[in-house]
């Protein structure tokens, strides 16, 4: 039997985020919950509604002068014995606990309610609800609608709903990995003096990563730390033989002014004279804070919610966004330290603030995309 | 239906050795050559023949002032499409080809065949031969009868018959395993500053491996070459995660005047402030070539063979042998970097001289453990 979930018109937005967190939806388990997403979607006029996959978009068309997207996914890490969700009081305040309370249905909440109830924005709006974010990043729903429907996507700005404890968290910093190998000559162990030890060779490359300052990094008013750490070694054959190869595997997180090819001539650069071999890379995203509806929306949300504007370490789907050169910011309830905890829990008021603050953007009176603003 | 030897009293050794080498034996399938070397030593009137397992013991009662043990293993590495043996002249010398031939079916023919003629030799002699030597050390048949008959190994000398090309190798080193540990924090590591690195950590360890200067130690006239290597290392839990641990496995070669435990606090020492662990650990035999049996038989082999002495780097059952008490040796046909080879190979003429060079030892007039030469 499918399953339903309240309607906005009729419930508020706390309700709305318990109903999406109590139908479970661990990655590659979405269509029960995108059905009824999408369901609700249906039942909006001003909507036009798509579907690709368990991923469900939204928009209307209203013929204003800017588009935002708005987008959140829908899927969970698996449950811990974390749902049902319980609503709680806690050192007097009113919290929702569970799994998807944080990361991130909080935010999807809020979109899914504004989706329906906001029929008349002051800006054209696209809603994405999307699938498998928890898992490998070649499933990803943003990634796959990204290369099928990239025209879903197009906007002037977008905000993205994982959590951020209601403050806006601009960009993402760029990453890449790479393996940093050293060569040896194999020999039993007995007489070592055959053969070469390409373990005691990683010595070097150990300690150049430990003597590493890494940068930090102003991009559009924004700073960015930046990390160059080992998160993998491994060497040996076997007990009694020297080893012929030991392999270091290298974590490259860098500022979003800078683009991969950039950040892998550094890498290059430090480990000069070693066997290097790039295994997987994703550029940043600039924060983009400095156009007019990254203003707007600045100002919108902190006079909601107080919460203040910094940059986003972890890579995140923003980056998507970004490479369609669309500016992006995570925007969401839920303090994301919780994020994938047993103990997943978002204060209700958090998610009501961060609901305001979008309605408030998003009914302001519209300004074109390009158009300018006095200085502050 | 049970597979026989060829008899000694009608057959030369080398003949002998291929039979045993046409008996596959890769270890845990000993069985039907075991059997076979018991019927044969059983045929001989002057034996009294022992089992225990796929190990098979012959020792003469003659009365005679000093004992000496001669010892093999039946077993061998899998076979690689290099069986049946070929008996092949090649560069001018005629050699046998095939598993078993350098390791070490040449050194129990020349014990077998000698066990079965020599029916009056001038020392009383037990010989052994045993079962999975060329897999881990808790099935290793010698090792097993150390534990439920040490009796039955008792003597004043013991022969190894693996090869040394017609050389002997005396005692070996001790060896000895630890594990390094470096201890971090995890993080996420987008945010590596709230973690510590401890593979990072671990560019100290490797640096004071690279640094180190092995010793050559002299021990009752021979030198040993030690050795401290990195056999393997360890460390991460995911590419996106700063690790809380690697471990440097690391193993010592050390020279047999020392013990477990010296050897022990020698790397303790060496590793100062890190968590050790010790996994594992074999003491060395010294060579014993003090000894006057030691002296008879590196004096009757050299005069045969023309082999020289010198240190066995890698640990072998001499100390087992050592452990009970008794100086052991290795001594046998073969070129030792040619055990295990796809294309294991001997020079027949290696078999016969070695054979010869036992018997002339084997039948010298007697002389007692503790008498004393003259100097030469």
């Amino acid at each position: 039997m499918p399953v339903a979930l309240p309607d906005p018109r009729e419930v508020d937005v706390v309700t709305l985020t318990r109903a999406i967190c109590d139908i479970p939806s661990v990655s590659g388990n979405e269509t029960a919950l995108a059905n009824a997403v999408e369901d609700l979607l249906l039942s909006a006029d001003h909507l036009e509604v798509l579907r690709d996959g368990d991923a469900v978009v939204a928009r209307t068309h209203l013929g204003r002068d800017r588009r935002v997207v708005i987008a959140g996914h829908l899927d969970t890490v698996p449950i811990q014995d974390n749902l049902p969700t319980q609503l709680l009081q806690r050192d007097g305040e009113e919290i929702l606990t569970g799994r998807g309370t944080v990361d991130m249905k909080g935010g999807v909440a809020v979109a899914l309610h504004l989706a329906v109830t906001l029929t008349d924005p002051g800006v054209d709006v696209t809603w994405v609800f999307y699938d498998h974010e928890e898992v490998e990043a070649t499933k990803n729903g943003l990634g796959r609608v990204v290369r099928t429907h990239p025209d879903w996507l197009t906007g002037d700005f977008a905000v993205l709903g994982e959590p951020t404890a209601g403050g806006i968290e601009g960009g993402c910093n760029g990453t890449l990995r790479v393996e940093v190998r050293t060569h040896g000559t194999t020999a039993h162990s007995a007489r070592a003096w055959k053969g070469h030890n390409a373990i005691h060779d990683a010595a070097d490359v150990l300690a150049r990563l430990a003597a590493y300052s890494p940068g930090e990094v102003e991009v559009d008013g924004l700073v960015y730390r930046e990390g160059m750490n080992a998160v993998g070694i491994r060497g040996g054959i076997a007990t009694n033989m020297i080893p012929d190869e030991c392999v270091v595997t290298v974590n490259y997180r860098f500022a979003p002014s800078a683009s991969v090819e950039q950040a892998y001539a550094h890498v290059c650069e430090l480990f000069d004279g070693y066997e290097l071999a790039l295994t997987d890379s994703s550029p940043g995203a600039r924060p983009g804070m400095d156009s007019p509806a990254a203003r707007d929306f600045l100002e919108a949300v902190t006079a909601v919610t107080g919460g203040e504007l910094g940059p986003k370490y972890g890579w995140t789907d923003v980056a998507r966004f970004s490479e369609l050169g669309v500016p992006a910011v995570n925007f969401g309830p839920g303090d994301p330290s919780l994020a994938h905890a047993d103990d997943e829990h978002v204060p209700t008021e958090q998610i009501r603030q961060c609901a305001a603050a979008l309605a408030a953007w998003l009914t302001a009176p519209a300004h074109g995309p390009g158009e300018k603003r006095s200085p502050q």
